[in-house]
């Protein structure tokens, strides 16, 4: 049966799923989230796909799950891929999903929503620069932690990697520019690379030209 | 031999991990982490304890990890407490947990730092006031959870809970009021019942008063 991810193209957390359901290779297909017409919001929504109002959410037969890094995780046990060679690494690579839902790819979502999905006159400029903040010092950490490496955690592609990634493709702005950080500039290289890979407006369905 | 956790009082996260290890019934001991005098920022701790320049981190032996949330994690491999019943149980956990990093700790902790460890003069206004607003959200989707539950999932004490309730302990204001929410409310008294349980600035050193 063909696992179902209820996503949106601007969402970098439906991206998340969607990106580690694509590169494990099973049979899953995008099912349209209409964020932006309200749908998550709607009693129906809540009721039959996420009580939380969230996407992604994940359906494969029975099973139900939202969370990217929930997400993520089903994908590491149905395929064997993306996960660790080792306990520590397994861990590891549990700090760093931890680390990018706390620190960066929460931050990033939010900032991104207020500088090009708000209307011009209700973005406010305040929350705006103290975030892109706290993002710089988020960017910095993992900068720091690539040089010299090829992955986050081990010698290959884990869910820390398509958990911090996330938000880093798109290319509306909201305070990240990769020529800043050529360690993270060259990591997202890396992925874009292998097999498969998509950019998340060619992954999911939904992108800000439908509304232009 | 003793586990250590590098911690201190005002920090929720750290909460969540000291009170996984207090209610578990493990031989472990706070490590106090002078946060408010930069002890994180230095070199020295970057170097020896967490590269990413936090707290908490948990050594015992040869292992070592942070946050707060992959320390649960352990403490549940290690007694087999607070972990769910089964595979659905144990999804629903990981998606609560990354749920209170992306949403209610994040930004409670954020929130309250601001309101009352920063001075007066440099508490940014326009920032408390949104986080407070997206606080009311994560309010309002727990408090709805709780309704008619003991526990966020199964029926009994889980990480999401000890996640979930990282901050709302704290005397310190950041806009949550018990009162405004009943099902958060009686939810916090059921976990302040179990054996064991210890306010954050009885289980961990250091707290505003330190520095008064």
């Amino acid at each position: 049966m063909t696992i179902k991810l209820y996503c949106f193209g601007e969402s970098g957390n439906s991206y998340k799923a969607a990106l580690a359901l694509q590169l494990s290779g099973l049979d899953w297909e995008p099912v349209f989230v209409d964020f932006f017409g309200g749908e998550t919001r709607t009693p129906e929504y809540r009721a039959n796909i996420n009580a939380l109002g969230e996407a992604p959410v994940l359906v494969d037969g029975d099973f139900k799950t939202g969370q990217s890094g929930a997400i993520q995780a089903y994908v590491t046990e149905a395929t064997g891929k993306f996960g660790g060679k080792t306990r520590e690494e397994n861990y590891e690579i549990l700090r760093w999903v931890l680390w990018d839902n706390h620190k960066l790819s929460s931050m990033a979502g939010l900032t991104r929503f207020l500088m090009n999905f708000l209307p011009q006159d209700k973005r406010p400029q305040e929350v705006i620069a103290f975030n892109q903040g706290r993002l710089k010092a988020a960017y910095a950490t993992l900068n720091a932690h690539l040089e010299g490496r090829d992955w986050i955690v081990g010698d290959g592609p884990t869910n820390a990697d398509l958990s911090c990634c996330g938000y880093l493709y798109y290319p509306e702005p909201f305070g990240f520019d990769r020529a800043d950080w050529p360690h993270i500039d060259a990591w997202l290289d890396r992925i874009a690379a292998l097999p498969g890979w998509k950019h998340p407006y060619d992954l999911m369905p939904g992108n800000p030209s439908d509304r232009a």
